[in-house]
């Protein structure tokens, strides 16, 4: 098959992360490298099903590097989970007499990849970006690591007010099933607390760990929720419960929200997208196909699609004990 | 008076700014130029009241200057609303032998400063120092710049991700009786309508309008709102009436909350403070009381307590229009 | 003259300034605004002379409000200082029914807007872009506050580094003829001496203020240096001079360079741009040539090209004292 | 011997580097958890030799797990070098009742610490930390991913600039024997070229890929180069070479210098520091001595100090052939 690849397409999908256009760029350029033709689909699998696709060069990608998002655009596509919708993909590919693809997203994104494999057999190779790191055959997904320092630098502005008032802040990031960005950022940002889904620490042990605190002489305290802690219905509520049991402080709320999807990817997520991207074209000339390109022990790796869908749902016990030691 | 003066206390009170430390600084930094003594109180008015004090000299306040909150703390003093409590802070004051006090906070901390004059008659000069800028007798208050560049910054990611998606996104920011955070920091973001609590947009021209944008092929926008907007109960109350009027976007509400209040000052900030704390001790020298320092027309300035309350309702229309204009 | 205003060109000259992409953002949707056509010259001068041209329309400029540099690209042209290479930009002018231009730079730039009335009687107005702030006739020109920042947070860093070592770092920032930079960053950033050029300090002044810092109890420090300071032939120079006469401290040296120029604009760039960049046309619809549009006082106002080349040569006293006293 | 360990001593030594303070805070508190007291010592083996030590508890380290330097300064210390030098800090430590020392730094501070231990038999653990990357038995060094995005950050400033001029830049960085940071931040900053230590790429081939560069359409170029590299003496030598070379740029130089060791660390960074220095309280509790703990895929290791010296001088062929692709 490789001899006859001519033609690459690329997209990404699924929720935006940093690095995406640094691993757009690579694939691009790596196209480029080896004499190849690559052309880019907007809006992920929404503009595979109405054709909405544009030739790339190596210049196309200039100076998008350092840029947040996609410049391709994503989208969730409804269309995508019907057959008719995939067929319409498939009759656009190949009418564009594209060989292969490349995609760019998180589980729904691979998802979508095999169900479409298994109907038209069309070879394509996945590149996990996602900043939830909830990605199964990869240590690092591209936007994780932009991600945890946008939140560390929030909740550094955060506590400097905290510091001043002797206040107890709530600060929400994002991790509806995965605590890896709670947990690491926590850790990073010196927080008191750390709420995980994968962990009930429970509304009392809780209050009764910041009581310790406070009587050991901190004046302020951060307590890291993640979207998908188990606590309560949402951090409002969280926070009544906490202003009822516990006067030592004033007790606010941040929900640092959207700001984690962007921003200029840190220097490990660009690097980390381009050797994937770079990865992702040599696998398809390899003639791999329904693989993610990941990094295990920072060597480049496929695995394959359903592999990758595995989750993590494991807690890093290490990672808990040195949160709970550093933050004595 | 001046002759006799010999001591300066220095205090922070009311919502922290990043500047306030720079101001403490030269404050502290003045004192010592003029072989003055220099006492800092903690917690503001509420460590008055308790006697909670410490000498300071030229290294006390060494690697301060890029921090930011304040590291005498703040708080709102219930105290000080008191006549027993000011009388407290008063028989402190004497006690440590100080000669005069410089308070740097917002309007609260002022009317606090006046009151406290008409009981006891003691020297005060005041530094403004309050994101909000929203202090009369002055062009910029300590922690405004810093702030909007805070704001514009978070909403430089936002835009990454509502760029990648043609999401609608409603970005809270403070401000609850004044606009100005809003309407600089939404020009400054590129935002396409800026909500201000001295201007009622109306509901259904603020639809009206974005429906005409997305029209004119904006794929994304972002609509900054003032804490005290007049639009809707609240923000999340705006964005339901939104999803039910505009179909074309996806809505997404983001809440800046307190990061707005924390970070490294600008180098604006930071000079104003060193040159409003040096003003301060001048003011002090000079025999001047009852006064805030502030900065007009890029000058150091003295005006009375009172005028700086008359607060600043008045809407800048120039940056309404020049918001309309590059909205387009 | 302002009723057959059909078609205004804008163009970036001389260095490139971080705002000059919301300068001419602003331009052009002021001209949306005012239903007139906008034209884009690319590469200053050069591009008038060569009829280097597109058309621009809103949403042309989408995006690049937080970018620094500028997409018209910049250049410094020699051709435009020769009579033949302006009449070859007049008639490009003329030929795309060009009725005004609109020209962001520096005083290089507002020179070349000059002559070229002179010979051609087309109207000009100027924007004053540039991070020197070395423009008569507007307190801030338009990437002068990013700069500012930018040298702080450099500084802040050297400043780590700096503790933990007890060093004396020069730092040589920009500014060949005006100190502005030097000056306020110096300040902004806490540093012990200022070298500017607009004052000769002196070495063995230099030296003996660092020996009284040392011996007061500082650990570590931070002398700025303007390009264009009078001490010495270069920083390097400067530094062996120091080792040679003050053993106390490991001497470091740090050239800033062109990073000064670059990186996201703030707010107040932001805004200042777009609010001159609406005055430009604003100007010129009515009937106003030969002027730049400056702010003085909050307020945008214009001025002759003329008088905005009186330069500003003036040491301002009240910094310097500020500077002193604060390092004290 | 873990049964009699009661007192822990700490040092920083050699260069600093972000997230030194972040590992100090975890051994600290690390040493609270086991109910261990925790000495700090100042200026590395020199404040040993002097006996400058200070007492920290939980609450001493308080707020400087985002700060870059080290609060127990640094220092390269001659005294350490001689017989008589060690054996003063050896009394110190016997006289305060220090049972172990943890040392963070290079591969200097592991060389020192391997004499004291053959000399003395006292216990000690280090932890790498040195913006270098150049330790072996650890797959990053506390500080190397923070200087990997300073550098990067600075780069995408210059790029600004260089795009708005077509010109070249040659940017160096640091890495004296090792081109880790300039072949990670190259790629990264989307260099065209990249200059390391292990590698003579050589002057033509240099120049004749700059040609080439031009002529497939770049408009303007980066060029990243270590301190090591082996082209010409210097950078300003390559510069001059260059410009009489390739007259289709305007060359231009920028030395990032100090920067690179100083700023917030990065979130990566923060954990790491923290992951290390719970581990080396742990190791010390173990037992071990004369280790170095590291991290290598993903887990908490101990490697003999010995084995930390052999360095790493291999090129990674993989990165620079991703360097080459994506910079096509």
């Amino acid at each position: 098959m490789s001899t006859k690849l001519k033609r690459i397409a690329v997209l990404t999908s699924g929720g935006d992360a940093p690095g995406m256009n640094a691993a757009i760029r690579a694939v691009v350029r790596s196209c480029a490298y080896h004499k190849l033709e690559c052309v880019g689909v907007f809006r992920g699998y929404e503009g595979l099903i109405e054709g909405d696709f544009k030739d790339l060069d190596a210049r196309s990608v200039k100076n998008i590097i350092n840029r947040g998002g996609t410049f391709l655009k994503s989208a969730r596509s409804k269309g995508f989970h019907t057959k008719e919708g995939r067929q319409k993909a498939y009759d656009h590919l190949k009418k564009a007499q594209i060989d292969a693809l490349v995609t760019i997203g998180g589980d729904g994104t691979f998802t979508g990849a095999i169900v479409f494999n298994e109907e038209h057999n069309f070879p394509i190779v996945g590149l996990p970006g996602t900043i939830d790191n909830d990605i199964n055959g990869t240590d690092y997904t591209i936007g994780y690591d932009t991600a945890l320092n946008t939140v560390v630098e929030a909740i550094d502005k955060i506590r400097d007010t905290a510091n001043s008032h002797n206040r107890l802040f709530l600060v929400e990031v994002m991790g509806r099933d995965a605590g890896d960005i709670a947990l690491n950022a926590g850790i990073g940002a010196g927080a008191e607390e750390i709420l995980i889904p994968e962990q009930n620490l429970g509304k009392d042990r809780l209050v009764d760990s910041l009581k310790r605190s406070k009587k050991s002489g901190k004046s302020s305290s951060i307590v890291v929720v993640a979207e998908g802690d188990q606590i309560g219905k949402n951090i409002f509520g969280l926070a009544d419960y906490i202003r009822e049991n516990l006067e030592e402080y004033e007790v606010k709320v941040t929900v640092l929200g959207h700001i984690q999807r962007g921003g200029a990817p840190s220097c490990y997520d660009r690097v980390l997208a381009s050797r994937l991207g770079v990865g992702a074209v040599d696998a398809l000339l390899a003639g791999e196909r329904d693989v993610m390109i990941g990094l295990v022990h920072n060597k480049v790796v496929s695995v394959p699609f359903k592999e990758s869908l595995k989750g993590s749902n494991k807690i890093d016990l290490e990672l808990i004990r040195v949160a709970d030691i550093t933050s004595i």
